[in-house]
């Protein structure tokens, strides 16, 4: 399975409508942000305004601590950068640290880019120009420190490279981000907004990078690139700091009770995040068809047979009905 | 003026908050396609489905008359596609016919073609690997013949280059597009969702090609291009032929009227499509600042000084204050 968050695979192999299932495939928040009842006509009707964008653009740059030094640009996604980076950086060697999130290999691939796979950072090779680093990582939860990062970034520099870094998971804790890095090195930073917030369908991203690399990124994408509802939901959203602070407590805590469910039926938890748990089992593949079955859908890896990432269940129901599925 | 569709430059400059003035700047349709009142919540919170975007891709199918042969992508809006073409194409020089919508010549510019303006087909350079037509063209709604096209992308073919035919404004008469040529000849079609629709925020567009090409494009726009609710709507609106056939004729009734109180201040009508009208004044400017300083909102070009575009107003009341402004 290459991607969560898509019943359509599961539902043609197991059958099912989609209100029958319970999706923890993704590492989505499943207590969205609450979207306004009635938003303005006019935001579907019109084209997306420069003021609009300008209210998305401060509220991301606020909501990311980001220095006055360091630009922000919104796509529809981060998926949409991932698409653009290896087009826009120098030609040479990538080496992405992983197992990770595939879509890095894949980009920098189909961008014409010799791309390796090195499982940490201690292990950049001589011929890597650009590094692409998932922090913290999906779906092991690893987070790079700081001043490795800032050490790479100066390498990666003196060669040319960028350092890319994709921080789709970095809401759940302010402190692990490093855009203060942007400012001196050649670092550009992936924000998701659809994961933290519980809203992908919306797809809205920002890139954080010093003007140079942002100015290169926002003439390739374009204008008008985020919808009218995407400008004015995300810098709703983004502005919301109370909101921010108690879902972060709340994932959280609803990740403590995922992990008592998954270590009752004899799964070990390896890592994660508050939206994400990977956990290992012998029979994960196993364990995952049975879900299946049961119209509960879990992330398995094409790399190990020994693993599974859950996400968030929504409530104790959803919870009840995992702990029931995996004690049969 | 870069574009049309944005106030924030026009009340920056004369005043006015945006429900005092008049938007005749775009070419988009002022009446919208309908958007349900209650769009299910689970289409901002999960990622768009593939199943979400099977169903689009075949009411885009439909709605503009795609043979089985040619394939259909969907991107966030057509600049989205504009964006991402010339890094696509095969090195070499193009040839864009113009004046028209100035985002193709930048945005080749950009991906490191050389760039020249032809005034049509017919002055087809030697030299020239790709073409691009806006078909009806933006702002003047010249139509190109279908033979023409296919002799250019005949003649492109045999220079391992590709025929861009942005269809934005085709929607007005089925008849002007010519997906067919699609199938044989190298040529890239693009269809702009947000226009004729009246739903610009939404973000929505396609390209139609044949496989070989339309592969290359599916592939650098990646999954989830497309918002969920664009998804959805998009579809239904795509399929709602009543919705389509009733809005071509009150398009061309609106735009007859609009010629009326333009000719009646002495504006001679020299072109446009049935979204826009394009009109001559040796006094353009002037009364583009006139027109202004009473919050309405029309475009001026760059490229002459004696041409406004005006989008159709919304209703009776709205022609009423555009024929007072002039007859001041």
């Amino acid at each position: 399975m290459k991607h969560g968050g898509d019943l359509t695979q599961a539902m043609a192999e197991f059958g099912g409508a989609p209100d029958q299932w319970l999706d923890l495939s993704t590492g989505i928040n499943p207590w969205p942000w609450p979207i306004p009842a009635n938003l303005p006509s006019h935001l579907w009707e019109r084209l997306p305004t420069r003021a609009d964008e300008q209210s998305l653009l401060s509220a991301a740059r606020s909501a990311y601590h980001v220095p006055d030094n360091v630009d922000v640009v919104a796509a529809a996604g981060t998926q949409a950068l991932i698409q653009w980076l290896p087009h826009l950086a120098a030609p040479g060697a990538v080496a992405v640290v992983g197992p990770t999130y595939n879509e890095h290999v894949a980009a920098w691939r189909a961008g014409g880019h010799e791309v390796g796979v090195i499982g940490s950072l201690s292990a950049l090779p001589d011929h890597a120009k650009h590094v692409v680093i998932v922090n913290p990582n999906n779906p092991d939860g690893r987070i790079a420190k700081r001043d490795e990062l800032a050490d790479v970034a100066a390498i990666l520099q003196r060669r040319g490279g960028w350092l890319v870094i994709d921080e789709a998971f970095a809401d759940v804790d302010p402190a692990i981000s490093v855009a203060g890095l942007c400012a001196t090195l050649p670092v550009a930073i992936l924000r998701s907004f659809g994961k933290f917030y519980g809203l992908a369908g919306v797809r809205l991203g920002f890139a954080l990078a010093a003007p140079l690399i942002a100015q290169r990124i926002a003439t390739a994408i374009g204008p008008w690139a985020c919808s009218g509802p995407a400008q004015v939901i995300g810098a709703a959203a983004l502005r919301d700091e109370r909101w921010a602070t108690q879902t972060r407590v709340a994932l959280v805590a609803q990740g403590i009770k995922l992990d008592n469910v998954l270590a009752d039926a004899g799964f070990e938890i390896v890592g994660g995040t508050p939206l994400y748990r990977l956990a290992r089992h012998a029979d994960a593949l196993k364990w995952h068809a049975a879900l299946a079955r049961q119209q509960i859908w879990c992330r398995h890896f094409d790399w190990s047979h020994e693993l599974l990432r859950f996400g968030l269940p929504p409530d104790a129901a959803a919870l009840s009905r995992l702990a029931a599925a995996l004690a049969k």
